[in-house]
């Protein structure tokens, strides 16, 4: 039986879009990536290699940058 | 500057959410863990640990999933 995980699937990674959320909301925010660090209790260097998709993030980090960003964090992957 | 990080969040945790959506989506197709497991190309047993939050998963392997189960990975995590 095909494995159905080898479809195309031609969407954004989900890095491509939580880091185009992060952007957005901490921009809307006037935050620097520090900022957003702090709020986050997170390292900055850890945030920018997020905002860069260069980080496979884990679950509970998305729930603190969302709770830092005062969202919930299913909108931090919504395109 | 006191981070919001510590507010009062009453919310069910992302992983709780996440588990409630895997458990009830793979329910709607019939599917137990192991073929789950073998549409996203992970183990079964990472897929028993992920419904019992014993997993703090990737967002990696959300997608994984998410498109295993047919769904944006935004849904997994809404509640």
């Amino acid at each position: 039986m095909q494995s159905l995980a080898n479809t195309p699937f031609h969407e954004p990674s989900v890095r491509a879009v939580l880091a185009g959320n992060m952007v957005r909301l901490r921009g809307e925010k006037g935050w620097s990536q520090e900022m957003l660090a702090f709020e986050a209790g997170l390292h900055r260097t850890f945030i920018a290699h997020v905002e860069r998709r260069a980080r496979n993030v884990s679950l509970d980090n998305v729930e603190k940058i969302a709770r830092a960003l005062g969202v919930k964090p299913y909108l931090l992957l919504k395109d």
